[in-house]
């Protein structure tokens, strides 16, 4: 198999964008991100203020069971936009697309490298805080919310726990590895029929 | 850090067992799997025949709540003899350890690499079939007992679901990446200052 498509999950602070982008920028593809949310909102139709008044309170409360009941919820619709955004770039080319349970998303593909990046707690709390200007108590009470929203996002669209390793094909500890290790870990992943000439020595 | 020791756990039928004794080759290290049981019987003084009914009979029931409120039982102090049997092998010098929740065993130690091998279930039965030589029918079912039993002890000992990314360093899909390209990927964490000189090509 070669895979066309990288996906990265990764827990908040982690360095999970930062490893995406670097493996994008390595091989020479396409990255996306928080763009999608934008690309989802203007393809759907749905309103930009809206989409990012809901990105700003996406929290656990947003997934309760009773709005599951519900498929016409903005949050749902959200999602359908967001999924079908990801869709499109997976269908474009290479591609490195980093959240949005994309992973769940393109489970029917069998091009996908999908790839699960965290670390320890002490680890994030210092990257967010040096990142963000924050005390470490923030940066701690920061992660412990995102992380959650994020959980909860993950479990209410897949049905599945956020982090077990079995929905990756590799989950790689950041805080042990390094940003650089985890993106080397990758790149040894894809095949080198895949790698562009002109890709960088990592 | 200098990892000293590799710590390996996996789904039953996923070749962890293979690529563990893959690894301790090519790095010419001690190499420690069902051997920790007959060890540590011998090292606690139960007996071996007990040990190995044990083992036979291991599964989910055994490790029921009550059962965690007596520290005396027999599955504790079998738990106990091979958490030491295991520190001991750590002791020893740079190894590879399989299965018995040797991750959380040296949790302590921070000269340890701990990986997670996993791969999806029709793979594992295509092996557990082949390899046992029974109808993919009851490899499944031997899949289904064994791992059930193996989170069950997991979760009994360390409080933690099995098959959590966070509590490996790496988590790799054996199904997606072939037991020689895990085997590859752990060596290429290992730095070449641990490696033996005589170490072959991998």
């Amino acid at each position: 198999m070669r895979p066309n498509i990288i996906t990265i999950s990764r827990e908040y602070g982690s360095g999970g964008r930062d490893i995406g982008r670097e493996v994008a920028q390595k091989l020479g593809i396409d990255f996306y991100d928080s763009e999608l949310v934008k690309e989802a909102a203007i393809e759907s139709g749905l309103q930009l203020e809206v989409v990012e008044e809901l990105e700003e309170c996406r929290n656990a409360t947003l997934f309760s069971t009773e709005d599951r009941l519900d498929s016409n919820t903005l949050q749902d619709k959200m999602y359908l936009a967001q999924s079908n955004a990801i869709k499109q770039f997976a269908q474009k080319g290479p591609c490195v697309i980093v959240g949005r349970a994309a992973n769940h998303v393109l489970a029917g593909r069998d091009d996908c490298l999908h790839v699960f990046v965290y670390s320890h707690m002490d680890h994030r709390v210092r990257r967010v805080a040096e990142r963000l200007g924050l005390t470490e108590e923030e940066a701690r009470r920061k992660i412990e919310k995102v992380d959650q929203a994020r959980a909860a996002y993950y479990h209410y669209y897949t049905g599945e726990e956020w982090g077990l390793a079995r929905n990756y094909h590799i989950s790689l500890d950041s805080g042990f590895l390094g940003v650089v290790g985890c993106a080397k870990t990758i790149l040894n992943k894809v095949p080198p029929a895949w790698k562009p000439h002109e890709v960088r020595a990592c």
